[in-house]
């Protein structure tokens, strides 16, 4: 079957420029020895993960614990979890998927580490913990080498968890510096660090260049994204991720009305703000300048050809994340032709 | 179980505040004799629009086919579709609905009505049709009197679809002369407009001062959100859909980050922007001033009290109707008491 003749609004991904993308990644990688953990919070699928995986990754990051457990009962063995996890709810859940698999964690704080320690230890099980340290993002992460030379002392003092090194979020100037002193300070306490975490998909191609850097993890470059475009990281003919939709009124000549609004492509914004809610590859001049829930609201006025109503029209998002979490399935095509549509298995696991 | 046993991130919707906001919002159209038609889209709980309806709504206002195929499948008879359907393959599904219940559907065009017209003919069943009007929003809707009676005369004549009246979106200052002279146009041609369907939160208690207007629709209401208490339509005592979230990391003096992101908040903006992703009930003076997919970054610098890592609070969305889209499941409670976790039906219906 033709992706021309499915129902819009539809997600669709290009099977063929996932798998270059996987390949490019996994080639930069391999070429500078640093071991790669793909974040599966892009696309949510659980074959794509394995592609990932077959591909050479070490293994895969989640930010939800429910991520990990649609991922670890998909077969997926080895899995890092990015985000803090906080109470006995959580903790227990975590243990129960380090009996299962290979699981490590990342967080800042004495509270999680204590938390997890109790539930690992009191299911006989083990996991990895990697000290978060904030490099210049100015989000979560220890802000000084004494405090995550401090965490990683008392982590490797707990029971059920094992000091495995660092993670930190995104790749930034000040990460490599900021790094090197944790490391001084952990190793001059008598502690090794094996793991040394970053990513993200603007600066992945810099990676390399910071030595302490062991491990990379990314997520976005494998769909790619209006954002991608815009900070180099992915091409447009790469981006894997399209949205499909109707143009469903001409109410003026200039205006045109989609199928899709914030609901189908996410009201996540893209730098420079007021640029647009994602670019329509057959009218890459038109404007997508607003959206309502349902509703794209597009300005054809710099077009020469315009669509009529019923012509449809395909969609780079802005933000392919948050895109494809909004919808419970996608339809994965080669060359247009779909091969099926994959249940994008781990939406809305927003615990 | 109370609310606070509840691991987070969780959308919770307070039952007291709903049948609040129903009961008040249908004593408004019942005081002045407007049909009201609630906007199933910002709660998506077949529950609810049962609720709404035995209050004495006339029927419910879909956006999507997909939500009144859940709607319809649950029990509720009258649905108003105001959303283009174009294409076969959507006409067929809503004359198939149109056999089943009382179906309806506003559009501006000929090429909606005709190939709706095809579908309902073909089947043997009937639909009402609204002539959308732009009253002054610029989305979609025709542009003038005499297009409203084109079309207007055009569904007339169609098999399968009987011509019901206007509808508009939302009710504006200038929607009730634009209303007015669409209204006269129609009827020099001879042809009776028995249904006129205004609505939108924001402008709510102002649709009895047009007169034109027949039937009301509103989704917000319900639900109350961060701009229904900046625009005065709901005050936050009745804001019944709430996400509760755990702080996770307390970085600096002044940093707090939450378990809650765009994803669990959505992106979308509140006026004026700049304002933040949500109202955080317990420290109303903290700012939520930017959100990664699963983190909400918080500024505590002007909270006299500040929450230790691990504390739970709870958040006003900016915008109801795209935060609980993002949800699979919502605690339903009153008083803080669980009644259950209702699956939100319809959501991710984006065709």
């Amino acid at each position: 079957m033709d992706l021309s003749a499915l129902d819009t609004p539809v997600a669709t991904v290009d099977l063929d420029a996932v798998e270059r993308n996987i390949a490019r990644l996994q080639g930069y990688c391999d070429e500078h020895a640093l071991a790669f953990r793909p974040h599966i919070k892009t696309h949510k699928l659980p074959a794509i993960a394995h592609l990932q995986v077959r591909a050479g990754a070490v293994g895969i990051t989640c930010q939800k614990l429910g991520e990990a457990e649609v991922m670890q009962a998909a077969g997926i063995r080895d899995i890092l979890l990015t985000f803090p996890l906080l109470g006995p709810g959580k903790a227990e859940r975590f243990a129960a998927l380090a009996r299962e698999g290979e699981l490590s964690v990342a967080a800042d704080s004495a509270v999680v580490a204590r938390g997890l320690s109790r539930a690992l230890a009191g299911s006989g099980s083990e996991a990895g913990f990697l000290v978060e340290c904030d490099t210049g993002f100015a989000r979560t992460g220890v802000q000084t080498p004494q405090e995550a030379a401090e965490l990683a002392e008392l982590v490797a003092a707990l029971p059920g968890l094992r000091f495995d090194g660092l993670m930190t979020y995104p790749t930034l100037p000040g990460t490599g510096p900021a790094l090197r002193a944790a490391i001084d300070e952990i190793r001059a306490r008598g502690l090794e660090v094996g793991t040394v975490s970053a990513g993200g998909t603007p600066t992945l191609f810099t990676n390399h260049e910071v030595p302490e850097v062991t491990e990379v993890r990314a997520g976005t470059y494998l769909y790619g994204d209006r954002a991608c475009i815009a900070n180099g990281s992915v091409p447009l003919a790469d981006c894997a991720l399209r949205v499909r939709a109707t143009v469903v009124s001409r109410p003026t000549a200039d205006r045109g009305i989609l199928d899709c609004g914030s609901k189908a492509l996410t009201s996540d914004p893209v730098e420079p703000s007021g640029s647009g809610h994602g670019l329509i590859v057959e009218y890459p001049d038109a404007i997508v300048y607003a959206l309502s829930e349902e509703h794209g609201h597009v300005d054809f006025g710099s077009c020469d050809e315009r669509p009529e109503v019923g012509e449809v029209v395909t969609l780079v998002p802005n933000h392919a994340c948050g895109c494809t979490n909004l919808y419970d399935d996608v339809a994965v095509h080669r060359g247009g032709r779909l091969v099926g549509f994959w249940p994008v298995a781990a939406r809305g696991k927003v615990r």
